[in-house]
C-alpha cells in the first residue's frame, strides 16, 4: 500500500505538501497538485479514511435505514439516494429494520458508533419519534422519509393520509359505497392511510365499517391474497378496495382471477406506490404514484445542508409531497 | 460525547482498564468488566471507530456491490447479506454498478478507500474479472456472487447454465420445438443462460435459431413485454419461451394476455430466479430458483474465513450451486 511518504520521495516535495496537495488545498499551486495527483494515480495511492476522518471529524459516510430491503418502494429509494450521494463523494451505509423496533435502535446505535456524517431514516412507527427526535436535538443531521414530524426533526415524505384520501374519494366518484381497505400500518403507529380512507368516506356521510377493514400481518403478494380471500368473503363483500401497497393489490388481482371474480366488473381494485410491477399485472392496476426519485433527492439535499450547517441547525421543515393518482383498467373506465 | 475519560472518573478505574474492558479483554475480571459496561451505558457512550479502526486495521466494515439494486432477486440477497454481516459485528456498505462497468470500478476504488475488512460482488461481466483477481490476489478478501472462477478468486454462485438447460429441456420433453429466449446478458460477456439454453437443444439435434432469442436491452417488466411482442411477430413464432429472469417474464404474460394469446396453450412460458411475484402472476410462472438466502449465507460465510485468514488466504473456491425448477400452470401440466 503507497503511503504519503512515497509520493513525496517520487515528486521531491515535502510529505506536508503532498497531504495538502492531495486534500486539493489552496495553498498548493495548481500544477503542483496536478504533478501530486498524477504520482498518486501512478502508486496506485489510497487514502487512509480512518486517519482523515479523525482529523476532519467527517466520515463522508451517510446511514440509510429501511424498513424493508425488499419492498419494490424503498429499493427505488435506496438507489436513488446511493446515486445522489456517491455523486457528493458520500457512501450509503445499508441498514433494515424488518419491522421490528429493536432493530431500528440498534441500526441507529450502529450509525452512531460509525460516526455516520448523518442519517436518512424510515421509521418503524410515524408516530413515535422520540428517540429520532433526540438524535437530531443532540445534533446529529438527520431527515426522515415518512412520520408524523412536529418539530424537532426533518420531514420529507409523500402526504399518505392526502394519498389515500384521494383514492377513496374517486372510488366514491365512481359509485362505490361498499369500499374495503387492506392495511395493518395504523396497528403499528401509522395510521395515515386509514385516515384519510375513514376521512373520504366520512365526508359523505359513510360510517366506516370495522368488517371493510383487514390487516394483512405482512406486505408481500401472498398477504395480499391471504387478505383479499378474508374481505370477499364476507356476506356483503365489498365492491372495489384500497390496498395500502401495489404488492397486496397484486396478491388480490391473483385471488380474484382464482376465483372468478372480475376486476373491476365484480371488484375495483386501486393500490399504492406504483411500482413497475402495477402498470403490467393481469389488470392494469390504478395506484398512487410515489414520486421516490423526486422525494430521495429532496431528502439527499435537504441532508447535505443539515450537514454543511452542523454547528448552527437550521429549524426543521416538514415536507409533505402531494400524491398523483395513476388510473388504469383495475378501477374501470369512470371520470 | 461521552469519552473513556469519563467512564474513568465514573468507575474510579484507569483510562487503560476501561479501554481494555470496553474491548472484552480477558485482562480484566468479569465484574469489572460489566461494572465498566454499565457505566458506558449511563454515560451514553459510543466508541470512535475511527481511532480503533486506525489501531486494529479493521474497520468492521464490508462493501456489497450489486449490479442493479431494484432487481428483485438482488435485494433478497442484499436483505439476507445485511441480516448476517449484522449478526456479526459488520455494517454492510452498499454500491451499485447499474450496468455500468465504469460504476463498477468506481465503486471498487471507494470500497478500497474506506478500507473495508471485505467485499461481496456481483460482478457485471462475468468473463472478465483480472480487475478483481487482482484485489484478491493483493489481498483483499473477496467473493464473487457470480462469474466464471478459474482459480485466484472465490466464486460463490447459482449455475447459470445448468439452470437454463435443465428449464430447455423441460420445455424440450413437454414436446416444444420451436423454444425463444429472451436474454441479452451473453452480449456483456455473460453467456451461461444463452449456452445452457443452445446446449439443450444441440443435445436432440436442434440447430439454435438465432431469430429466435432476443436481446431486451434492460431488466424490466417493460421490457420484457417489448421483447415478447418481436419474438411473437415471427412468421412462425415460439410455442415456448425461456426468459433471463422473472420480470422479463411477467411482461411477457402482460403481452399474451392483451394479445389473446393464451399461455400456456399457445405458449408456455418459463422464468427465471422465483421471485415473490412468480406465484402470484395472471398465470402462476414456472421459474429456475435462486436460493437467495443459502447463496448469502454461504457467501459471507467465507469472506469471514477469508478475513480471519488474510495473513495466509486459503486456496480459491468456486462453487456453483445447483439450481431446482419450480414448475407451475405457465409451462402447463406436462411431467
Amino acid at each position: 500500500m503507497a503511503r504519503l511518504k512515497d509520493i513525496a520521495e517520487r515528486t521531491g516535495l515535502s510529505v506536508n505538501t503532498v497531504s495538502l496537495a492531495l486534500r486539493d488545498s489552496p495553498r498548493i499551486p495548481q500544477d503542483t497538485r496536478d504533478k501530486i495527483r498524477l504520482a498518486a494515480a501512478a502508486l496506485d495511492y489510497t487514502p487512509n479514511y480512518s486517519a482523515r476522518a479523525l482529523v476532519s471529524r467527517q466520515t463522508k459516510t451517510i446511514g440509510l435505514l429501511l424498513t424493508d430491503i425488499t419492498s419494490p418502494l424503498l429499493t427505488q429509494v435506496a438507489r436513488s439516494v446511493e446515486q445522489e450521494l456517491k455523486d457528493l463523494g458520500y457512501v450509503t451505509l445499508l441498514a433494515a429494520s424488518n419491522g421490528d423496533p429493536e432493530e431500528e435502535l440498534r441500526a441507529l446505535a450502529t450509525f452512531r458508533a460509525r460516526q455516520v456524517d448523518g442519517m436518512l431514516v424510515y421509521p418503524h412507527d410515524h408516530s413515535r419519534l422520540d428517540h429520532l427526535r433526540r438524535l437530531r436535538v443532540a445534533g446529529t443531521p438527520m431527515v426522515l422519509l415518512a412520520g408524523d414530524g412536529e418539530g424537532d426533526v426533518d420531514v420529507i415524505c409523500l402526504d399518505e393520509q392526502a394519498g389515500a384520501l384521494r383514492a377513496t374519494q374517486h372510488l366514491l366518484g365512481a359509485g362505490h359505497r361498499r369500499i374495503g381497505l387492506i392495511d395493518g400500518a395504523y396497528l403499528r403507529g401509522n395510521p395515515a392511510k386509514a385516515e384519510g380512507y375513514e376521512m373520504a368516506l366520512r365526508t359523505i356521510g359513510i360510517e366506516p365499517s370495522p368488517e371493510l377493514v383487514i390487516n394483512p400481518e405482512g406486505d408481500s403478494v401472498g398477504h395480499g391474497h391471504a387478505a383479499f380471500a378474508k374481505l370477499m368473503a364476507l356476506s356483503e363483500p365489498p365492491t372495489a378496495v384500497l390496498t395500502a401497497n401495489d404488492r397486496l393489490a397484486l396478491g388480490g388481482l391473483r385471488w380474484c382471477q382464482e376465483n372468478g371474480v372480475a376486476v373491476p366488473r365484480d371488484v375495483a381494485v386501486f393500490g399504492f406506490d406504483n411500482i413497475e410491477y402495477a402498470e403490467y399485472a393481469s389488470v392494469p392496476l390504478s395506484s398512487v404514484d410515489y414520486p421516490a426519485v423526486d422525494l430521495a433527492r429532496q431528502a439527499v439535499a435537504r441532508l447535505i445542508t443539515l450537514i454543511r450547517n452542523r454547528d448552527q441547525a437550521p429549524p426543521p421543515e416538514l415536507i409533505r409531497i402531494q400524491p398523483e393518482l395513476v388510473l388504469r383498467e383495475s378501477t374501470g373506465r369512470h371520470p
